[in-house]
């Protein structure tokens, strides 16, 4: 089995890539989603996965603009912990440290840790995982990373201190993708991503919204996008939670009936 | 005047900033748009220049959370035409080329140009500006990008078509952030940039959509954030378009009275 992933080993999403299929699959990693949602498309990858609301990242919209361009069907969801855990090539002690670089979000989120190490200076850098690497492979001593406890393992770095984020409840969630003609096997499905396309009319996306709440669905997501060749359309990404799966189909019956077209990404069961 | 963007020379936020500030004003790159909105809260660059909804990279939400995070001022907004050019070392041809490099979605928005080129491999690239930055560094023959003509002109190299996308009215936002201690001295804006911060309860955005249209607000984008450290509250960045400014000051007292919290990020001219 072959899994499509963004990012270097020791990323989030190579975690979270172990975490669903197991250490035995085999993780191809990219540089871009785009790529990912590609090769999961083209069947070069079984599965793909990708972040969906990141607080490290922050790329939401264009994966699920990513979704629908690609035709792909989400298959599943996955929360990971945020756990950010300062390391170090071996040897090395906090106090050795002048600087820890990471991802401006990753410094952000444990801030506070650092206030009691005024010597050290925080310095953002494009991502959490390719420091670690760095650090490993140019033997760089006196500089630390803020990244995963596995990209410590990959990078042979020793972790000088652990989950040091100030929030310790924070997750990012993540979708898992597969082509659309490979049948789901959902039992349960109690949560589903859609996409609404709309009419631009003033009001509408509030009687819309009404609709849905009539019938039941919690909105636990929306994103507005605008449909470029077609000014006169609007269009929604929904992530919406249900108990009734038949009230869920009959409210995308009513919306296709009287206000657009509903597109169905996925429906899934709610893992958090 | 110094102004702050993401990226280098020849980016579309090179061209922004030329376009909203003229040449004379000193444009500072900078890697991330973390360090853009950190440089205009603490007064090192005056401005900032910063794309919010871009089809070529993405990156909108993310965007929304520096401006709230930073506590910065929308001043202004700016819709950069996108403009595709296939360019390459001067004297080569486009029968010399072989392979042409961008970022996946300039290359997707003119694929209907290279259908008459089947010989030349499009392949996928971290943006527009870096590569037509690297064929002139390395002077690489064989290799075309697509980027803009600020690009071709910075970078020396010919451009073999213009406008090569197959949208032609497709526009990028740009907003231009500035400290929020400084006066804007608006006297009409129809426009604003605003956050809502309400209590997680089912239909209560249904609610207040329902609010903003009795008031005549008209909602051009919406996007959830999940507020992670309470999760019994959700918020919402929510752009609008007003006739009457007094029709939009009342609307924020009665959800800042009945539902929530209002912050506003600007209020600015539509320029649309």
């Amino acid at each position: 089995m072959k899994i499509a992933i963004q990012g270097i080993p020791g990323s989030f999403h190579h975690q979270v890539a172990i975490n669903c299929f197991g250490a035995e699959v085999e993780i191809v990693g990219y540089r871009i989603f785009e790529e990912v949602a590609k090769c999961v498309a083209q069947g070069t990858c079984d599965y793909g996965v990708l972040a969906i609301e990141n607080s490290i990242a922050g790329a939401i919209l264009p994966n699920y603009e990513l979704i629908d361009r690609y035709n792909l069907t989400i298959k599943d969801e996955y929360y990971l912990p945020i756990s950010h855990n300062l390391m170090c090539l071996k040897g090395q002690q906090i106090e050795d440290l002048v600087e820890v670089r990471s991802h401006p979000m990753a410094l952000l989120q444990c801030k506070k840790f650092f206030a009691d190490y005024p010597q050290i200076k925080l310095v953002d850098d494009i991502d959490t995982a390719s420091v670690a690497k760095r650090i490993h492979e140019e033997k760089i001593k006196g500089v630390g990373a803020i990244a995963s406890k596995t990209a410590s393992q990959i990078y042979q770095l020793d972790v000088l201190a652990s989950d040091i984020q100030t929030v310790k409840n924070n997750f990012t969630r993540f979708i898992i993708l597969q082509k659309p003609s490979l049948d789901l096997g959902l039992v349960k499905a109690n949560k589903a991503s859609i996409k609404v396309t709309v009419n631009n009319e003033k009001g509408i996306l509030a009687e819309l919204l009404m609709l849905m709440s009539e019938y039941g669905l919690d909105l636990s997501k929306i994103q507005s996008i605008p449909v470029i060749e077609k000014p006169w359309e609007y269009a929604f990404f929904i992530d919406t939670q249900f108990e009734d799966h038949n009230a869920f189909e009959s409210a995308v019956s009513e919306i296709n009936a009287n206000f657009g077209t509903v597109k169905i990404f996925g429906k899934y069961l709610n893992r958090k």
